[in-house]
This record gives structure tokens, sequence and C-alpha cells, in this order.
């Protein structure tokens, strides 16, 4: 019986309609005849905001959890423009589709593909995932300030961690550690100073740990994770940590895995309640937009991983081995984005 | 008239007296004969806690703050010991020290010295400063949990940030920008998620920079900070940030630029209301602690930025360029921690 995937796609802004076009070339390329695609696109993101009024209504909303998939390029316009100050877009799109679909899990591989430089002078073996928590923690929205504009401001923000939001995801993160070769996973906190969400969260690693007596835990200090992410970033093997953490962790990690052109992410909803949705880390780059000067390669490799969200693992496979050979070959000739969406095509069928 | 330093001397745990010995050492050398350093050492630290049950009592703090300045080494004992959990030490002594002595700056240069190498391939000439706000922000303690331990727990942690105390960082930032040769000064925060604290930071930094038309400001999100800290370095002069955000930044500062071994700190009250605390970035190590292996460089050069802040700049510069001397020459040879001591004592004549 012939299957389909019913995809929304979020081109957004800047560079990502550019890298996500590819990432769609990709995927059709390697989907067997027998699957079907259906792509339906949906508009938002900065320009669409600063056209319509709209950031991301009800209904819109509404239609994009009809989807089993989405697939989202890059939102934000002009860091200067004052009428997108305060993260309207980031917040009220991006951050409120990883809450309103539950997107608890934020995976975010981190590989130095071979042929790939980084900074780093000796990285060595560069090969780990972040489960970064994404649906609590300073990102929930809980701030507030008075005074505003007065000497006398205070301005508030409140991470929120509950036992029911933390267990999900260290599970999750368990189960990964698990399914990787090193089995090893290392929580990063700041217990010493958040000492009432770091409590939280070190119990409940303790508490799951004991039903994955293969997995080696360790804790690092989130400081110390900085430093070790630059000395010795192949001792990493599965990391889990808070939303905030996550967010500075992954985009180091990216930084010396060859730069996050390079670096993939799920929101993911383990329990299939809602769709999961697959982007690049890096941002829309309005500077380099439309000059097909963007990498598609993070884009490309968000597909795999939703194609491995829905079970299909060989074509995952495909795209990541494509995109390894094209990595190892591409030296430092300058290409187009759709020039090396075009190379990575080209080496799936190798 | 001769001239006395009264200073108070906290040692601490692990390596803290062994490094702390070195900058006393160094401290005694460079003054001049007509300034006499009184020296007054307190037991401070985890292995003072486990015997006598005193973290730092409200007598003890009200002795300390007699003196004109602290040297302090680093506390904590075992992190597995149980009666240490849950940051007692940190929190109790060195977070209590910068709040009640109300350090409000807390100063991290971070200078790659020639001849030290770098994890990074391609440093670049790193030299810059990170001024850290040490009173607010998610460090203020304002947290707590309910359901402890249940499936029901919810723990929360509240970042606190005042006009007053950020504008009073800002403006110590500017002066440093503006005193130093690249004028320029980065905001990191995470405006687009905290705003209401992100947004009080960015209207204190617009409004301090008109009074500052010399030196050139542009923000970074924390996140992308730690990318431009492994791939250009160099680009940073002057870095002002919140209390958690600049503990994340400075311990990867420090990483980049030749290891925390290097990486001094003044947790500074400028208003001099209360003695200024002079410590290495790096923590007591107990694991190599007692063996002569620590590298007392950070407490030294943290001893050059308590003369500074006493208005002995000329003597301060000697302890620095002795150590720049130093490091110079250092090559791969193994030396013990009281020979680096020596070393560096010796190089202040060169
Ligand atoms: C755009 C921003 C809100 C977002 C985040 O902080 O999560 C981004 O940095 C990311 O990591 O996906
Ligand atoms: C020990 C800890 C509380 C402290 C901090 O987080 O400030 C340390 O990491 C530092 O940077 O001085």
């Amino acid at each position: 019986m012939p299957r389909t995937i019913d995809l929304a796609v979020i081109p957004g802004d800047g560079i990502g309609p550019e890298v996500t076009a590819e990432a769609l070339k990709v995927l059709r390329a390697v989907l067997p005849a027998d699957i079907e695609l259906v792509e339906t696109q949906y508009p938002f993101g900065a320009t669409h905001y600063l056209e319509s009024g709209e950031v991301l209504s009800d209904e819109s909303l509404a239609r994009l959890k009809q989807h089993e998939a989405i697939l989202f390029g890059a939102v934000g316009g002009d860091p200067r423009d004052p009428r997108l100050a305060g993260g309207i877009i980031e917040r009220g799109l991006l951050l409120k589709l990883r809450f309103a679909l539950d997107h608890y899990v934020n995976l975010r591989p981190a590989t130095l593909f071979p042929g790939i430089s980084s900074p780093l002078a000796a990285p060595g073996d560069v090969d780990f995932v972040v489960v970064r928590e994404g649906t609590e923690g300073p990102y929930v929205g809980n701030g507030g300030a008075m005074r505003i504009g007065t000497r006398h401001e205070v301005a508030n923000e409140t991470s929120v961690n509950t036992a029911f939001g933390v267990e999900r995801v260290v599970r999750f993160a368990f189960e990964t550690a698990q399914s990787r070769a090193r089995k090893r996973l290392t929580f990063v906190h700041k217990t010493n100073v958040l000492v009432h969400a770091g409590g939280l969260w070190q119990r409940i690693v303790d508490r799951v740990a004991t039903e994955y007596p293969e997995v080696a835990v360790d804790y690092l200090h989130v400081d110390a994770a900085t430093i070790f992410m630059v000395t010795e970033p192949s001792r990493f093997d599965t990391i889990v940590t808070d939303n905030l953490f996550g967010d500075i962790l992954t985009d180091l990690a990216g930084a010396i895995s060859g730069g996050i052109g390079l670096a993939a992410s799920g929101n993911i909803n383990p329990d299939r309640e809602f769709p999961s949705m697959f982007e690049p880390v890096h941002g829309s780059a309005p500077d380099i937009a439309g000059k097909q000067l963007a990498d598609p390669t993070a884009a490309i490799l968000s597909a795999a991983l939703l194609l491995q969200h829905l079970g299909l693992a060989d074509e995952a496979a495909k795209i990541n081995g494509a995109v390894a050979r094209d990595l190892a070959g591409r030296g430092e000739a300058r290409r187009g984005t759709s020039e090396t969406g075009d190379a990575i095509v080209a080496a799936i069928g190798e």
C-alpha cells in the first residue's frame, strides 16, 4: 500500500527558503516510489508578519497540527527593525510552536565529519548528541517587570521546572544513550547555584539511572561543560540539559564541529501527539539571503532527522551517508546553495 | 609615610592554599619597602566547615569587612561528599561574600599570552575583559520548590534584575571600554527570550552609550557569543553581561586563552564601601591538591588585579610583566607550584 507523508513546510525568512528548497529536493530524491511526499507551504516569518500582521494565529496553529511533521527553515528579519523588537517572531512563532506542539525533546547531534575542519587544533573524534529540554526552564515566559523605564525598575525571569517535564526528557536521554555505542550520559546544569531546579533534575537523573545500569552517567556544571567542549569534546556521547543551557551548548557544539552551517536539529514530541518539527540550528542570516551563498547542509541533515523520526531509518541513513561523502570531497571550492543540494542528491546514488 | 595593606587571606580547600602561598610570595616581592603587607589568614572552606560546622558566621563576615581587600584561593571539597551537597560552600561562602560585600563587578580578563598555546587552531590576538555582574540575576537565590520528591514537584528559579544594579555595572563596563585601546563594548544577553531582563539591560546599555560616544557598542545573544569565542575571539574587547552568562562565558574564555590555570578574577566593589576580593577562576581541584601540581599563575595574576584595585598600578604592571616573561619561556618543562612562584618572583627583577 502506498504511503503518504503529509508535510508542513515553513521556509521562513532570509536564507530559510533557499536551504529548505534543497532539503525538499533531497527528501524527494531519497524517498522510494511508493512513499508520496505531500508538501503544504506556510508563509510564516518576519516578512509575513510585516505584510499581514500575523505571527501565528490560532487557526494557523490548528492547521499545522493536522500535518505529520513540519520542515522549518529559519525565521527572523532585520535585527535592527524596531517592529521586530523583543523577539516577537522568535517567541510568537518558533517558541510558540515548540510549546504548543509539546516538543519536549530538542535533539541536536554534533558530529565532526571527515574532511571538515574545526576551529579546534586537535578536536579528536567529535560525535555526540545533545538532548535539550524544549518546553520548560527560563523559556516559559514567566517573567515580568515593574516601574519599567524608571531608576527603580525590577525585571524578573522565572525558570519553571516540573518533575513531569524533567522526567520525560531525562528518560528520552537515557534511551538515546543506551542506544549508542559508548552508552555515556552527561547531565549538565548549575546545581551549585540553581539549587531548586538543579536538585529536581539531579534527583530525577539519579533515579532514572537505576533503570539503565549499562549507561555511565556523569555530571558537569555548565561552565565546566563549555571548557570540555573546547579541550576534549570527544569525551561527550549524550548530553542532557535544560532549555537555556542546551541553547548555549548546542551553538558551541555546532561551532566546534565545523560551524552551525552543518548543525541539524529536531524539535520532537516523542509521544507523537503533535507533529515534530525539524530545523537547522542556524538563523535566517538576512545579510546573505537570496544570493545562493547559504550552506543547505544543516537543513538537509534536519530532513534526515525527520525521516528517522517517521520510522524511515534507511532513508535517513542514505541522506547522512550522502552528506558525509559530499563533505569529504568538498575541499575549498565555493558552491552555490542549490549546487550543494544537487551534489548531495547525486551522492545518494553512490 | 609608610603605607599598610591590611589583607584578609582565605586560602580555602584543595589547591587553594598552595596557589595562595605563591600569590603572597609574589605580592611580598613586588611591594616596595615602604608598603607593609599585613596578612590575616582565615580558615573558611569545606574542610573548616566539616571540622567546625561554620561556613561563614556573621562574626566572621564582620571581621572580613574590616580588611582593605581579600585574597581568596579556592573552596570546595570532594564533590561526592553528601555533607557538601547543594553547593553549601559555594553559596554559603563564595556567593555570600560576593553579595554581602556588594561585589557588583566580577572582572575577568582573558589574554592569550605569547608562548601559551590555545586549544583553538588560529586564536589570533585574544585580549579582552569580561565585566560580569556579580550581585543579581539567577544568582540571587530567589527560587523554591513545592511537592519536593513527588511526581508533581515544581522547582522555580527567579532571575532578579534591577535598574540600579544593571546601571552601575554597565557604567563600569563603559568606563573600562573607554580606557582600552579599541574602545569596543559587546553586550551579551538573550533578549529574544528573556525579554523583561533583556529589555532592562538593553535600555540601560542604550542610554549609557549616549554618554560614551567614543565607545562602539554591539550586541550578541549568549549562544552566538560562544560561537565567536571559538571562531573569532579577537573580535572581543570588553564584554558586559549578567551573572550567569558571565559565569559561562568566562570559563570558556579561560579555556581558549590557555586554560583556567591562567584565568584571574576580581570581585570588585568599585565604590570601596566593602573590601574587594581577588581569586583565580579555577576551583579547588581536590584530586591534585597537596602535590605541588597546581599552576599558581591565575592566583598570581589575581594578586595583580588586587594591586591595581588598590591604586598600585606600577606594581600590578610589574607582576603582569613578570608573568608574561615567565610564560614566554616556560616551554614544556613541568614545574612544581612553588617553583613557578619562584620563577615569577625572579622575573620581576628582569
Ligand atoms: C531563536 C531562539 C529563540 C532559539 C532558541 O533560543 O531556542 C535559537 O537560538 C535556537 O537555538 O533554536
Ligand atoms: C563556584 C561557583 C558558585 C562560581 C560561580 O558560578 O560564580 C564559579 O563558577 C565562578 O565562576 O566563580
